[in-house]
């Protein structure tokens, strides 16, 4: 069965998943598109810059930030392969981003649909548009074979 | 009225909050402390930085993990003037950082307390001792003094 095509933002995170896997971090990538044009790029690298915050997601925000010269990125799409934690919906908030589009959701650790429901707190003070669901199924298996292979 | 002495790190924390409002940026300061000493300062910078995720608590931990060369920030507290936010609150479960001391508690952004409450989540990894209150008058006279110039 085919579904529709992924688009090329997400595949672009998906290559960048498979580039985290590699560097033997958890497999997600993400990546902040302005005006059709990708300015921020990031994959999960906690464990090789000795930095916790160092999610796919705050790499690629922090990255489009710097590009653009300024904190709020008020026109820009994040592209992530999974559903945010709590840290990267917090700054996906903070940061104005318009819409989200992620790959799979995570029952275990996102907090959009799950959890801390960050964006469905009164106190949030923006909500980008969320779409979810495009390169899920790749996303998965990324995830669930880089956690089969520590086990 | 007397109440209890601010302990050091909240001190050095207020005063990176004040630095913080001397550059215009909303006055947060914070320090992570590791057997005794700080190894990590940060103050907000979103502004100055370009950065959305530069609040005083990222930047911190930040530095903390840095000077460990750990992700993990497994024997520290963390010392804030004001409650983190989810996307902090999410940072310091991710840095397992064992003890939280903030000052100031937020109904507006807070997220341990208020909103997403992101440490009481069945779904949260890690969650710290959490102590509020110290140095809490001066944290939020601070704010408000802050916000009152900005009218």
């Amino acid at each position: 069965m085919r579904g529709w095509p992924t688009p090329e933002p997400m595949a672009r995170a998906l290559t960048l998943a498979r580039e985290a896997a590699g560097a033997g971090e958890v497999p997600v990538g993400a990546v902040v598109v302005h005006r059709g044009q990708v300015i921020g790029e990031g994959r999960n690298a906690p464990r090789g810059h000795h930095d916790p915050t160092a999610h796919a997601e705050i790499v690629a925000i922090r990255a489009a930030a710097r590009a653009l010269g300024n904190e709020r990125l008020t026109d820009c799409e994040l592209w992530v392969t999974l559903e945010p934690c709590a840290m990267c919906a917090g700054a996906i908030a903070h940061a104005r981003i318009a819409k989200l589009y992620y790959g799979a959701s995570d029952p275990k650790g996102g907090a959009v649909e799950h959890g801390a429901r960050v964006f469905d707190q009164p106190q949030c003070l923006h909500r980008p548009e969320i779409y979810s669901g495009m390169g899920e199924r790749e996303a998965g298996e990324l995830l669930r074979g880089f956690f089969k292979r520590l086990r």
